[in-house]
């Protein structure tokens, strides 16, 4: 017998070339779960419908059952022969089971069995990422509880600009990663439609209840028009901008991590398990794994990339181009999965050296804004405040010391609105605590971040 | 006097070709309506906290307005030196009102100045977008109500696979476009919130209140972090990959079209105006609309890749990098502006020509499913059912006819389920009616459709 | 024993998370051949060189012996713990010949040993893909030669434009494919370049002779700078380059055989061999393997993106990063050494279909240009002769006829300097034999173009 | 009169929105010069070939230098209505000179115009480029000979990992540019050939000879296939990929500075001149150029995807997708020539400081590997010895002093074959010198290196 489900109109076999060139069965394997959780809900519908028998549709559940086993013992052997995935199930079934696998094909195509399968996987798997994620945002906050009145250079440009609680800086990252949470449930919403019933492009003739097979495998609705169910990919799209989005994120950290375990910084330091060392030299220390993630975040982008560049300018409806969807979209899954898993334990693992970054805010005059803001509020334009401000930091710099170690009588010389009380607003604390408004650096925002997302989170 | 607002700290001037490099005020000068719009709600925040008196808001009020209008006339020169929108306003207010305007940037910096100048416009032009799309739906909706029953043949890998109705294939692009605007929706929820108060990145000791402020400017909430507030450009990346997903949908329709007008196809005509010649072939109408529309979908994933890569391992917090995000932004608003406004139009001037698209069905053998379908209805399993068709398909094609035109002792052959109402399904109208369910492309089921969707958007 | 060679200096050992997330072994195993090639070639340096005995370089060629021989058998297993290609060789080595193992990685680090592995084998790569291509080339001249003289419409605009020879059409890829061999030539002169000896990143203290081992290994030169030998991807990065552009070139080229095979064209046929079914409909005989290489360009380009992206804003020297190189450019080789193969092979099973593509050339007034030519001949200004001609298409059209299909009054009233001598430009096969210049489509040029090209490739 | 070429078979004029969606005339119009130069070369070889006369050629020529006039002075008007600079030119020429103008675009066609239009331009562009590269390269080399002693940490994965001369550092960045040049030099033998005479797409009826042309134009050689003529844009896209690499490399020197700027780090200073203050915080002093440079890269690397991305899977020959090309590639030369103009003039004002990177040289163990190789050099096996120094590193590290601070007997406790002639090796200015072969970091290796340049560049 021949294995090809469409050889009856062709002239000669499939050439060997061919045939693995066209497989998808070495990646698609994977969707083998979800493949057969389609097909038992597509059975049942059929059975309601009346197109199938019960009898047949009690085969079909047997069968599956036993393939279902042989995929968790590993036994199945997935044939190049057979193409895909469906292919190679539907033929196990048969084997198992006779004629009622050759009819639970009815009413179906290959083109939205493949579009309802990835869409189940990728429900699966977007959930569990958004689970990941919030084990990180846990974990951030774990450490910016810790460090809601530690004091660090906040930087603009890499250079000194005005004290912030490392506390603060990590809650930065809290709201980006919450932005990736949500910007994962809405793309969920779309992900969320059932292309089944759609067939090879036009619908099908048997009497189906897409509605009944939604309803079964937890779809919100179904795809209102057939051809684009079976050519639509906005999904994998929507999904991979959504993750180069979140990897995008975890570069700009992993940047900063990096930066802070470099000596001259040495704002932190890494969990020695979490760092590799050097074959040559024996000193080295490496944060290889925020080195690796910013290099990932290339990796994704990429992907997103193939995604929008695979669908440029395909006519309708399904084109073989379709099936590169898969590679790239596993693959920013599986990176994402890894990723979040390392990081969120990664960040629990960091020792932070607030001696270090306390020693970093006095050099850079950090708190030249608070004497430009003070000046302002006795009484001063800002610009002209600013101004004045600017050459007093001159000062401070040629004489090497910080704004805060020159005299009230040279500060004076630069405004005569300066008096003894301008020493509060040039520590870093003042400077901390003076910004007590929602998402400023104060530590009681800080906290009251902290409660907000922790609510949030529960 | 000089021009610049940081120089009391600096040697010597900033070079003539750093001023022409780092200046953003040949581009971003589009922001000054939304910068000032973003000053006033300022200013009236300041002034009910107290930090700014009536008198000055009054002054700054009557400023803004005078410089509103040299912008609507004209007559607002920029400055080239002042490098920015934000220090030409300022810098002509100030020039007005005198000391009043200096006192207009009391806490706030230019990072969360532009970041809200940027989010004011992008969401008036993402609604403006949305409504060009909602427009283009409609049009498509028209056209596809005139040809709910227009039989063409649905093509997968460019080959004849099935009938379809010619409005349903139109509705297929309705609900990319639907997916489309939902996701400029999603977007819109994060865009509008408010960056300013963050001030250059830890928040401000004045007494802001930037809930006030929000609502002046009709944000749902506020940045609830100010190192995120500067350096976010989230909603710059998701809006563009909400764009280039667009544009590949537009992309996709104007490679259809395109094929569509080639006279191997003719199965529609553009309107003239559409088109145009060649200045050497007298002959020649090309469909450079449609043509143009493929190629600047490459040009908006381009952006998004330029954006994506341009906040790829920034550290926080605001860096010089985030002003490239202008340009590649403003582009993509232009170029989705133009390119729906003119797609709208065009879509409405397209000639239908039913009788080369009825033709085309009937070569290509686009009924055999509806064959294999009716022999499973007869009680064969689609399995072989499929294999019998193959085979009279191969009959039909070695002598140059349709199926329809096999004689029913012929059909018998591949099976004798086979009987004479067969011809019934092997026309394409029986083809297309017998597919009715939701989605599928039954003419009741597209006019089903097409007053849905007129529903929504009413 | 511990399995890392840089424990001495660490707490803890790296987490099992860790392993996985860094090591590289999965994929870069298959530089094993070229790791132990550059191996052998750095001892004979370091012993010709006095650092390394005799005794111990020839324990080291007979340890890697039978470590390939292990290779080749499949035996070797390659450990995780051991992170990378480098490592599990190495350590297998000095299991084999004790401390001769231990002194093999004298004088370089797996910076410069990694580096050195890549060139070497990205060498041989691009060498088997310039010849496939050239390969591929052949194949094309073959149809080509077949076909000098077959007349098809050319098309811009996908509308008829003029005629060319369908050989001719295929030349202009023959033309790409030509240019494509020559990037892989310039990039194999930067490729061609020896890192080892640069060490971690500053050269090494041993009397290393970096130029022996250039040309035992059959470098063109030495790499000049260490710094920039450990952290230069530059050779991945416009290898790919010049592979996306490969690809694009294979992607115009299906895009023509998947709309020429369309039943609307039917210019061609592609084999059985090369082509698919379908699980539902019966007829169909989809092209899918161009549709894949179409598909697959999209995942070249995106391995470009990411190559790029991960190299941008990385200080110097080697940062972990660097290891995201491998995957990307290992799967474009792989996609360039299948996609070629199969290409080759399916050109040389095209059916060509001369008459649907002469009907072809007579719809659409593909004539229309040398009608222009003639007048401008009898002394009509171009500008002059195109509008003349314009409106007797105009006539044509309305009549449904073609331009040879007017009579010669009908002609007349658009230019009396029509004679009876215009119906020979309007044939086809006149319209091409006049094109009779360099690079133009008569067939004489064609055949002198394949004889050029078989002389290039002989 | 009718301002379109082509009207004369079409019903109604082109719409507003179209011509403006369509006109090329607002960017290409800078192409105006070398439209000119290519128009000359055809006439000139027109006449020659007997279809042009002389008189025509003259007027051709008169008629031109005043375009030229026109075009220097700024007073020629660019029309929308003329859709492109070809046909700008071509109608000025034609109000000018009457039929002799409309007998030009004898022989050719706009889309082997606007190809050889751009080769020529980009050939300019190139070259200048190129040599905008050699004075960075200059700039660099000017700062390395006066730094080929001064001693800076080299880094990996942003650790110490050993010393190397600042000048070696600068050094890199000289062969990555020296590749770049490379590169430009291959794509301009690519770029140099001539598309002219190819016509619309099929080659001309004329007796063209583009021998003659291409030798007028000084192109290298003729285009040998006329539809590839035409549609080939992969000059534009090796270029751009070229480009794209260029910025790469600038991004990371950036990125460098930027660091190397930072106060932590405090190794250089940029001019003033070169940088940005804040409008808030009166201290700033920002790497404004860099920070935009790094930025820019990501542009590039997004019109190099917008080029790839248009070209894929367009059929032969001539699209109107490919007027896209024009954008991209203008911007892309634009931003080189403004960056590397501004980024030679940068270097040359960088301020070095030595005595900073010195002592971030004495943090950090960078001798370390200079410890191992000495014990390598006494007969220890390299990976016992690497063992060894990592404990004596753990050792220093805990009593927070650098290797060089341990006594004799307390290294001694790691390995009796330390002796103390061991402290040479320990000085930074030891370990550069000791790397002194090819590529090393010893300073009379740098100071070669300086001169092997200054001499490939003279």
């Amino acid at each position: 017998m021949n294995n090809k489900t469409w050889s009856g109109r062709f002239d000669e076999p499939v050439s060997e070339l061919v045939k693995q060139y066209t497989a998808s069965i070495p990646f698609d394997h994977r969707l083998a779960r979800h493949d057969i959780q389609g097909s038992l809900a597509h059975a049942q519908m059929l059975c309601k419908a009346g197109v199938l028998s019960e009898s047949d549709l009690a085969d079909i559940r047997r069968g599956m059952a036993e393939i279902l086993e042989e995929i968790d013992a590993g036994s199945l052997k997935w044939s190049l022969d057979l193409e895909d995935v469906h292919m190679n199930i539907e033929r196990r079934l048969t084997e198992k089971i006779g004629d009622a696998g050759k009819r639970l094909h009815t009413g179906r195509s290959r083109n939205d069995q493949v579009a309802t399968d990835i869409r189940l996987w990728l429900r699966d798997e977007s959930d569990h990422i958004s689970g990941l994620l919030a084990d990180l945002q846990h974990a951030l906050l774990d450490v910016a509880a810790e460090h809601s009145e530690t004091v660090m250079p906040g930087f603009t440009h890499l250079q000194v600009a005005q004290p912030v609680s490392f506390g603060h800086h990590l809650l930065a990252y809290v709201e980006m990663f919450g932005r990736d949470r949500e910007r994962l449930a809405d793309c969920r919403k779309r992900l969320n439609r059932l292309p089944l019933g759609a067939a090879a492009l036009a619908g099908t003739t048997y009497p189906v209840s897409r509605e009944t097979t939604a309803r079964l495998l937890g779809f919100d609705e179904v795809c209102q028009n057939s051809l684009d169910a079976v050519s639509d990919r906005d999904f994998a799209i929507e999904f991979t901008a959504a993750a180069a989005l979140l990897m995008t994120h975890l570069s700009r950290l992993s940047e900063e991590l990096i930066v802070w375990m470099s000596p001259r910084f040495a704002f932190i330091d890494l969990a020695d398990r979490f760092c590799t060392g050097s074959s040559i030299m024996p000193q080295k220390k490496n944060p290889d794994v925020p080195e690796l993630v910013r290099g990932k975040s290339a990796r994704i982008t990429g992907h997103l990339m193939a995604l929008l560049t695979l669908m440029k300018s395909q006519p309708l409806a399904y084109n073989k181009d379709n099936q590169e969807d898969k590679e790239p979209l596993f693959d920013t899954v599986d990176t994402l999965v890894q990723t979040l898993k390392i990081y969120a334990e990664m960040v629990r693992g960091i020792r932070v050296k607030p001696e270090n970054m306390r020693a970093a805010v006095m050099q850079g005059f950090a708190t030249a804004t608070d004497l430009a803001d003070y000046l302002v509020k006795k009484g001063l334009p800002f610009r002209d405040s600013h101004e004045a401000v600017a050459r007093a930091v001159r000062l401070a710099e040629s004489k090497g010391v910080d704004l805060a170690d020159l005299s009230l009588a040279e500060l004076q010389n630069f405004s005569d609105l300066i008096a003894d009380d301008v020493y509060r607003v040039l520590t870093p604390e003042g400077s901390l605590k003076a910004r007590n408004h929602t998402g400023g650096t104060a530590p009681e925002q800080v906290r009251r971040q902290i409660e907000r997302w922790r609510k949030l989170l529960a």
